[in-house]
């Protein structure tokens, strides 16, 4: 792997830098908690990022006009309170627990990683997430970004190739300047097919102990290491 | 002023937050000295900030397509250097001093300034320079943005009102939720124009010790700060 042409690193967020499905239980939790609410709030993070992809493939496939992500997971959400059978919540409440996805903690190893990290490279978010969600987040869970990059500025979601090259034009890069660093296969792929250096970082615990996904990476990955510290030391940062 | 109401501050960066005039005048010694040129470097700085507006005025006008700042710096600099009869530079050696403008330093109060509003607000670029001599400016200067917003993402320059508007949409704000920090009033007139509230920062060596800008500040402003420290003071950061 030349790693010596890498400049800048773009990495996927939810799931890969923060733990989505521990933070929005947390977060539910709480909320049963002062409203006294009994639901299963790991079943209802589960149900809420399961309306994540097909919300974004209708914008994908042209059915929605570019539509951001606070409002995607918001339109999920009123699903989701009808489906759990959650009333009560006034607009200002409904809209606080849709920014959860604001306020998600990072993995153990992440803040660390992407400080030495970045004696070496750019890093910069490469997320579906809005801006707005993705500066607030780091705010919240101080990540030391360089620059704040998402699929809102190409107005196409990954995996869609504009997502990707989008953010390498705008780092002033050539697409084999940059490394996407993911835990998903898939996102790596298609970073791979727009031309990205890739690093596969595996979060096993992404969707539970009981959905382990298979940990096995497509041989053609440039690096794989197995968190954030890991990747410095591998990268020579 | 209701600051109460502000939620985040955006950066003019070139003369508000970063000296371009010394920084520029101070690369250009440094190659004077490597490639033996008799320059008169406080003139070339000062004409090739002359090129900045009416540059930009021509993609306003629709009469460039959308160009990103680091071009137009280059297509001035070609000029420039047949105009002060510099010859013998390679590619290499155009595009390293093309990239003196991704290398200039802070006022000196600017980081310790914007460290202490960034715990209050969040804190942004708002500048017409690229995303990507924004983000490499930043690293060298050790600036510490929460977000990197440009011009560039709206495809309009300031004072274009979608260059504002643009980055209040992006940081998920509405235009009074939002304070443009600027030395420069035109560029805080079009901000308060798009809805922002305005804090005017006067940089008075900005074009060096003889031509000092009138300092008599729009009395619509919101807040006037004699420098970073002193707007952190006043916006209680």
């Amino acid at each position: 792997m030349e790693s010596a042409q890498v400049r800048a690193l773009t990495f996927d967020v939810f799931g890969t830098v923060v733990d989505w499905r521990g933070s929005i239980i947390r977060e539910g939790e709480a909320l049963g908690r002062d409203k006294g609410l009994a639901v299963d709030w790991a079943s209802f993070a589960d149900a809420w990022r399961a309306e994540y992809k097909p919300s974004m493939d209708k914008v994908r496939r042209g059915e929605l006009p570019w539509t951001k992500l606070d409002e995607l997971h918001r339109q999920s959400l009123e699903r989701l309170l009808d489906r759990f059978g959650i009333g009560g919540l006034s607009e200002d409440e409904k809209d606080h627990l849709n920014r959860a996805w604001h306020r998600l903690s990072p993995w153990p190893d992440a803040v660390e990683g992407l400080t030495r990290l970045k004696g070496g490279f750019i890093i910069a978010t490469l997320s579906n997430g809005n801006v707005a969600l993705l500066t607030n987040m780091a705010k919240h869970a101080a990540l030391p970004w360089d620059c704040i990059l998402s699929a809102e500025l190409a107005h196409h979601y990954k995996p869609d190739p504009e997502a990707y090259l989008t953010a390498a034009e705008l780092l002033g890069l050539e697409p084999f300047q940059v490394m996407m660093v993911a835990a998903h296969q898939d996102d790596l792929r298609a970073a791979r097919a727009a031309g990205f250096k890739t690093a596969f970082v595996p979060r096993p615990m992404e969707f539970g102990a009981a959905k382990v996904p298979d940990p096995s990476p497509d041989p053609d990955f440039d690096v794989v290491a197995s968190d954030f510290v890991d990747l410095a030391a591998k990268l020579g940062a």
